[in-house]
């Protein structure tokens, strides 16, 4: 049986992070997926990005960025911007424009693809950590928002997920990589974007309408808590 | 398709908690379910209360007693160790059983099904948060502990579901819960135990094999952290 | 004995949010206090801003915004953008000032006050749980990066505690705030202004070197956990 | 100034733990200190074990037990109740029997020392990561309860104290050891007893009264959320 079917399903960012993976899923599962490619812009240009959009039941809020990672002294300006031009902004702007319309139908189900690495705490990474913050803590308190409505809003924060721009598959296949993730990581492994796209599309479903406003670690044991 | 299909499922205390719907569900998707009726014992008789589950792939610990609720002036012995004895030390029992059989194997799950209380501190519940504390710190050491011989161990951390010891119907339709609801419950609803059995469903599934020793909210948006 | 004798101490926003109370009890421990008033600049006059000051000990990172509370609907750029101008990249540029000039002189002290607001998630106030939840993230990642400079890092997450700008006497008196303490916070009183000083000195202090990279709930239990 | 002018303190399993650290450091800032050696019992001899004590301002709940670290599969059940009868029950009888005095006399602290394994879960602990777990679940709890009778109940979940039980001299100086502290705790360094009894008196001195229920991380950045 198919778990999305009919479902209407929004993308961003599509080519990049979990967008593939999660588009080739709900696809299989029945819905007709809508992938829209390329950073969201958070201006002007936002209502062009999603025009036509407005009558999706499942938006996948798929935002990534080169996390940047270099000391605090050595951080750049336009890097610290550049990472919540990227993945906060964006996000704002698109829970403000279909979260709306979805409560207006009467239901809806927002998944934000964010980051485990502000729960824990990266040194050398901190302004992707405060970025990826910035998602997480909207997405808590726009998914309480939304509850009544019946719209759930949650996040999927993720760390050691396969994907070229974090673990291409040179670094995975290092003896100093896997040294780390058998210090730092339970599972010893990374997982493969297939079985992150499952949890997305548990979030997705009509299966987990009880779930609201979560941060959900999805990091081999690496975080335990939110 | 049958997502437990030929999958051995044991689950404890079968009549009570989550139990009837959990068996309900897994037995829809394929699984072959042990439903164990009646208190886990943690003493001599535990051999015997699991006899012949040897081999079960997936274990739903669910464990549940009355939460005497009391303020702490008034929390009585037999109360306090009768709350411990139903749902703590037996739950390490099935662990150290059945954690290593798994292990053997090279795969298995397990599911304690334990509660949001201890996240959040209900004053009133005091003994009952102490508990089910003790269990969701087991499980997320265990789940830590197990992760690299590819089996996951994972806690429901649930509030406000629908079941006949804490939420009886007329409670649930009374005037003054739902304006608790309204004030304390986002989603301003108790959830179905049939929708808590999805959950349980996923984190027994082979899809969620990256997710390890996690305590996961399951209460409406009741608490968002772990 | 003054706990902060010969200490210099730089307090940012310094008629705003804590920097009163703090500024006075730093004064009466012996510190050598510099107030700025005014928003911290997070451009090309920043260092205008925070010229002369780079000896200090002990940096309060104290950044205040409007809440600008209203539903996701009604958030407006200007006011979104202003929080995140206000509170999050001024705490960026003055970490990424202050902290390496401490770690070459061997010590140093970073006390952010922040918000409780992104660890629960309030409804309403969605935009400044984004803006405080990336205040927060920074502060961990940072606080772990400095930590092994010994330069201690933290940011205390209030809620509840007086201050005329959230907090006006005449709301605090009436009867209805009164009633939303009684339900919401379990202290059921807001915090004076010298409570929460005392916070922050034990945490500018030479008493808490072991304490970093932690966002402290400071909110009379309205949260308790991070 | 003595910040504990006049305060009577009831310092259990003195001998222990953070004992006798808190006990010099408290009597120096002049409290009355009642330093109670020996385990805690939890049964009928309680009350005799704290006769005569009725009139404790503040009462540091010091609780140890060697952690008995073993993998799952090896736990003995006498070792896991043991972690529960020295730590688990003795901490409820004392609160039962503290907080209300207490709260009839309009004000009074209690400090649980306990850890914070169970906030990241150790594998190859899970039987402490249990009990302690128990402990600060109790203690969030009844810090909410007690919260509205001015009586201030928190936690302080420490590791990487020092401590002839758990950091023995000769093991904190061995290379593996510092190797150790290198990968896990971002000071790089385990903390002195007197720096962890600073933090206990700041939660047992009036300056402190907007805290409650709080499991405050001691731990160098080891961990970073509760």
């Amino acid at each position: 049986m198919a778990r999305l079917n009919g479902k209407k399903v929004l993308i961003t960012q599509s080519d990049d992070y979990m967008g593939p993976a999660i588009k080739d899923l709900f696809a299989k599962e029945g819905a007709e997926v809508t992938a829209l490619p390329g950073v969201v812009p958070f201006k002007d240009d936002f209502r062009q990005y999603v025009s036509g959009c407005d009558d999706v039941d499942i938006l996948i809020a798929n935002l990534a960025h080169d996390p940047k990672s270099t000391p605090v002294d050595d951080i750049k300006d336009d890097d610290w911007h550049s990472l919540f031009n990227t993945m906060v902004h964006p996000l704002m702007c698109l829970v403000r424009h279909f979260a709306p319309l979805m409560a207006k139908r009467g239901h809806g189900k927002i998944v934000a693809i964010t980051s485990a690495a502000p729960l824990k705490g990266i040194p050398g990474s901190t302004a992707y950590c405060a970025a990826r913050g910035a998602q997480n803590s909207f997405v808590r308190a726009a998914g309480l928002e939304f509850a009544p409505s019946n719209v759930q809003i949650n996040a999927i924060a993720q760390n050691y997920v396969s994907n070229p721009v974090y673990y291409p598959d040179e670094l995975v296949a290092s003896t100093r990589f896997q040294k780390h993730l058998e210090r730092n990581v339970p599972t010893r492994r990374i997982a493969r974007q297939e079985e992150q796209a499952e949890l997305a599309l548990f979030l997705a479903s009509d299966k987990s309408d009880f779930i609201v406003g979560q941060v959900m670690p999805f990091a081999g044991g690496w975080v335990t808590t939110t």
